[in-house]
Formats: structure tokens, C-alpha cells, sequence
């Protein structure tokens, strides 16, 4: 079996990452992670008629509840998170309790946040079902909810006790879910790993036919990117801000747009090719290195375009209000190569209103 | 000038809190604790009219907000909350700014949480203006707010960057606000300090009739004593559990008589009157310690007996959701003596259920 696990070594809060084919039914994955009896398992609409019965089944042993929310991004809202706390009050948990999140991001994220905020902390379990959440939200401990003002504004830092990346869930992700993941999969080779950058210019039609070899090659490395930039800075101050690179305009789309009309992964893989065409307008990479990243997002069948709903004005403002907004004023995540992304705010505003005009259009729309 | 200063130490998260009259109008005082540009003052509609002036105008250096919620436990909810979260928003507060907790412990509670899920956690302020606050919330970095199924169910441990005590906020606190701190005071000497519970004795007139000094001090020894106590455990796993000396049986009449009907500290009294007596059934302690413990009490015109509208059986069922209730039964916090209690759930169940005749009617209300 070609399972790998990964060890994130976060002192006391360290956990594993078990990748690979069939694991979600495996009872004594489990186990170790469970401190008490009590376990709620918490999904959504699409995802538990797939998965819900098979983790059921492996965690009988338990005082075991479910839980279906609805579908969505524009359902991750502190309203939603309620009704996971009511639920957990209504069943009489305790703080001995563990929460297992099983689907997407979405899903990952709320309850990551109620496993942080009820009783003041308890322990959850992740199982991702999307390449997105395998390779993104599995790792860093970051959980929370969006705010109409804003997305993620609401939330904890808190580490699961395990992560269960099962590659077989993949197989029934849809194209452009498997390809909004893929936009995530690319930003660790942008970020700070050539030859992986290289390895996915090669083996990106296998990963889009869901080759699993491929697959937990992709994730392992990916997390493995991840852990080592959140290890070296747990709570975000410096370095893990490079994990951003195309998320400040990518959320201005993502929030211009409305939560859910597109994809997290597809935001970033524009606000990737934009970050690139800026990077170039300062000549700290080459055009030919915007042709190369811009070829391989287009290959994963991810935008590289912001939309024209959005003109430069509302997208500058919408830009602003991002997290990354500090007080010394916005930083950006660029690139000095493939491979090589810094945080700088020492970027020239005229270059940057290019990189909008070069993509947007002057007046509203 | 009879101020003191206590450090908390916490490691990276360790922080001062001063204790004293006329502190909140010193600028100089905040300045050390405020990292950014950004400060938002958050209290609520009894206590903004008495000291919002006075503290913006020690903080008007800053780009200040202010935000005003309505007074009372009734609205520590997620709804309140999510009030702050929009102001904060509205404002477009970023991960550097800093929130000011100004009132008592459900001002701090809220806003503390508010701090920890902002963005995922920013600086807060504590500036508490009820002596229950002043001796209990500003020490231990719990933070949170209620569900309708149970008190703070909902929370985070966040810890303050700086408590500012001023003895001068007492003076506009009723008699009743004032009594239910002594409450908490009172409990400090019950769980570990013999000798302060014999001060109390002596000095609880002056307490009441508000001497300055003598709240200094009270304020500052129950503040140690609760500090002790966190600083070896302050994720309450263990030892921590001491300052719950009281509260399984109060937040059962909390609950059952609705939030806001009786004062947290009101409870609490009747909670360790209660705890006394099953003590003294043990024969842990005598019954002339229990008689000493309830004319203490009621010196301090605090409520020694629940109400009579929750019978036996509905006060069980309370207890029983309340946070304590692990799943290897439930443990009470009882006495070996008079400054000395302990965690236990080696308690005889029909002691327990004498306790709660002694008090409470067998059938409905």
C-alpha cells in the first residue's frame, strides 16, 4: 500500500498526516487521536451520502454522532457554526469530546473553529476530502468562519489530532473542484520549490487523471512544504505569510465576486498570475517566467484572468481590507523566481496600478 | 500614592495588572500595552456614561472607536458578539489594533473572545469596573460567552495584554454588585488562604463600606491567589479546577433561575454554603466551619440557600451539563478545611442528595 505519513512537530501539539488510498475505514488510524467517548462527525450535504457511513462504521466503538451541514462557502458563517454548538450542548458533550470534520475546506474550517471555541477547546479530527483541504487547510492549524465584511475574519488557531488525507475521496471530486486544488498544489512550487515546479510541468496530466501515485506524491510534498513554513512560524507573524502568494488578489476577486461563485483555488491561480505579471513589471523575474507559470495554471485548467466584474478602483479597495493590510502598508507576496517568493511592500504603486490595468477594466462595470 | 502592580508571568504572554484609585486617566499607563494605531473602547450602557470619557481621553493619541452594548448577562450571547465583529469590520480594524474591555465581567468576557477570534486573535485591554471582575476575570485569560444551553460554552483562553483595576470604579457599583464580588474574594480564602479568610472576618465593614485601602489589598491578594493558580495550570486541567469552589452548584441556580436573575457571585455563595455543608456531611470539615463560612457570607449580605423554585431532581440535571461533568463522573470542589479545598469525585452520592434536600424541595415548583 502506498500510504505516507507525515509528522507535524508542533511540541505538545504536534499530529500526523496520513496519505493514501483507503484509509477513512480504518479503524485503528483512529484510535490514537481519541482521548474520551464521545465523537461527532460533521459533514455536509454532499459529502456524507459519499463518506459519512464508511467513518461511521470505523469509529463504532464510540458514543458517535452525526452532523450534515449545507454545502457552500457562503454557508461558512458564524450562523452555521451555531448550529454545530447547538448540537454539541443538545447531545450533553463534554470537553473530553473529539469532533471529526469530514469534507472540504468549508466543513474543515468550521469545525476546526467550534472545536477550538467550544468549552474553550477540544479536539478535532480532519478528514479532507478535496485537494484543496489535502494540501491547504490540513496543515497550519488555521480554522474560522467568513464575515459579509470579509473572509476568515472570524476564527482560532487550533491543531487538529490528526489528518486522514484519503486519495480514493478524490475520485469523486468534480474536474474543477480537482483543478481549484491544483491552484494550491502549484503555489508551493512557486513558493519556494523549483524542482517541484518542474515535476508538475511533467506529471500535471497525471494528477488530472487522479493517478493515485501521483496524487499522494503531490499532497505529501505539498504538506511537506507547508509544515516546514508553519513550523518555523506557528502564529503567522513573518515567513507563513508567504503561503498568501496570490491570496490578497485573489480575495478581492473571491469577495467582488461573492463568496462561492469562484473557487478559492481558482482566485488564487489568478491572483498567482498576477502577482507573476507584477513580479516581471519590476524585472525580479523574466516575461518568460510568467509565460511558463501562466501555461501551467492554464494546463490545470485554472484561470489566470480576473474577472471583468470587478474595475480597478473596487478591486483596490477591496484588496485593502485583506488581513495582510498592516499598518505599514500593504505587503504583497512576489516572486524573485520560480521557487522564490518574498513579502515586500516595497513594490513600485505605479507598476501595481499596470498590473490591474493590464487585467482590469478602468471603470465599473 | 497606594498603588500595586502584580506581573503575571506567562511566559510571552505574561502582563501587568494594576490595582489602585485613579488609574484610568494615565495615559502613560496603556501606552506600554498598545502595539498599533488602532484602538476600539467596548463597554457597555451603564458603565460608558460613568468612564468613557475618561478613558478616551487618556487614549486619544490613537485612532479610537467606541462601541456601546447593552448591559447585562442576558447579553453575553454570539448575537452581541457578532455586533463587535461588524464594528470592528466597519472600521476596518486590522490584525495590529487593540480592544479596550470597559465594565464588568461580561464586557470582559465578550470582548476577550471578540480579541481571540479577531482575525484570529489581536491585544485586549482589560479595564474592569466591578470588584467581581477586578478579582476574577481579569486574571486567567478565559474568555467567552453563554449558549441558552449553558454558561460560556462558547470561548477561548486569551489572555489580556494589561488589567487596569481602579479602586475609584467601585464607588458607582451598587450594593448588590458589590456584595457579589466579595463573593469571589471570599473564595480565595476558602480554597487556599486560611489567613485572608481571617482578615475577611476582621476587615469585611471597611470592604463594604468601600476604604480604599482595604480594597487594595483584597484585590490584590485574591488576584495572587487566583494568579498562583493559573500560572501552574493554565489550560485548567487540574489544580485550576479549585477556583470552580462553588461554581457547579451556582451555575445550577444561574441556569435554572435564567441568566441575569441572580448575580454570578450570589450564586457562588450559595454554591460553596453548599459545598460546605456536603464537606461537613463528609466530616472533612466541622460544623462550626460551616456556621463561620455562612455568617462570613451573610456579613458580606450574599444568599447562602437556592432558590426554591429548581427541585432536586432539575438542579442534578443542571449540574450534570455543566463543564466539569467529565465522563468519569462528576467531580465538586469540596473542603478539607477552611483554606484548603480539593477536586474530588470520591463523594458519597447520597450525602450529596442529603445536601440538596436540606436545601431544596423534593418535588417542582
Amino acid at each position: 500500500m502506498i500510504e505516507k505519513i507525515l509528522q507535524l512537530e508542533l511540541g505538545e501539539r504536534s499530529y500526523p498526516i496520513h496519505i493514501g488510498p483507503d484509509l477513512i475505514s480504518q479503524s485503528a488510524l483512529y484510535a490514537p487521536a481519541i482521548r474520551g467517548r464521545q465523537v461527532m462527525v460533521i459533514s455536509n450535504d454532499t459529502v456524507a451520502p459519499l463518506y459519512m457511513d464508511s467513518v461511521c462504521t470505523a469509529l463504532q466503538d464510540y458514543r458517535l454522532e452525526q452532523l450534515i451541514l449545507p454545502d457552500g462557502e457562503q454557508y461558512k458563517t458564524l450562523d452555521v457554526l451555531t448550529r454545530i454548538f447547538d448540537a454539541l450542548l443538545e447531545k450533553r458533550f463534554n470537553r473530553s469530546c473529539c469532533l471529526v470534520a469530514l469534507g472540504g475546506g468549508v466543513v474543515g474550517d468550521m469545525v476546526g473553529f467550534a472545536a477550538a471555541s467550544y468549552q474553550r477547546g477540544v479536539d478535532f479530527i480532519q478528514i479532507p476530502t478535496t485537494l484543496l483541504a489535502q494540501v491547504d487547510s490540513s496543515v497550519g492549524g488555521k480554522t474560522g468562519v467568513n464575515h459579509p465584511l470579509g473572509k476568515n475574519m472570524i476564527g482560532a488557531f487550533h491543531q487538529p489530532r490528526l489528518v486522514v488525507a484519503d486519495t480514493n475521496t478524490l475520485n469523486t471530486l468534480d474536474d474543477r473542484q480537482l483543478s481549484a486544488g491544483m491552484a494550491e498544489v502549484i503555489k508551493y512550487g512557486l513558493i519556494e520549490d523549483r524542482e517541484f515546479f518542474d515535476w508538475l510541468e511533467v506529471k500535471l496530466p497525471q494528477l488530472l487523471e487522479r493517478d493515485t501515485d501521483a496524487l499522494v506524491y503531490a499532497i505529501e510534498r505539498s504538506c511537506r512544504c507547508k509544515a516546514e513554513i508553519v513550523a518555523a512560524d506557528e502564529r503567522e507573524s513573518g515567513k507563513r505569510a508567504l503561503l498568501n502568494l496570490g491570496h490578497t488578489f485573489g480575495h478581492a476577486i473571491e469577495t467582488g465576486m461573492g463568496y462561492g461563485n469562484w473557487l478559492h483555488g481558482e482566485a488564487v491561480a489568478t491572483g498567482m498570475a498576477m502577482a507573476a505579471d507584477l513580479s516581471a513589471r519590476h524585472g525580479w523575474i523574466s516575461t518568460a517566467d510568467v509565460t511558463r507559470i501562466r501555461a501551467l495554471l492554464i494546463k490545470a485548467r485554472l484561470p489566470t484572468d480576473p474577472p471583468d466584474e470587478i474595475n480597478r478602483e473596487r478591486f483596490m479597495e477591496l484588496m485593502a481590507v485583506d488581513k495582510k493590510a498592516l499598518d505599514d502598508g500593504l505587503r504583497l507576496i512576489l516572486l524573485d523566481a520560480i521557487g522564490a517568493a518574498k513579502i515586500t511592500a516595497d513594490y513600485n504603486a505605479e507598476r501595481l496600478a499596470e498590473t490591474l490595468d493590464q487585467n482590469l477594466p478602468l471603470t465599473g462595470s
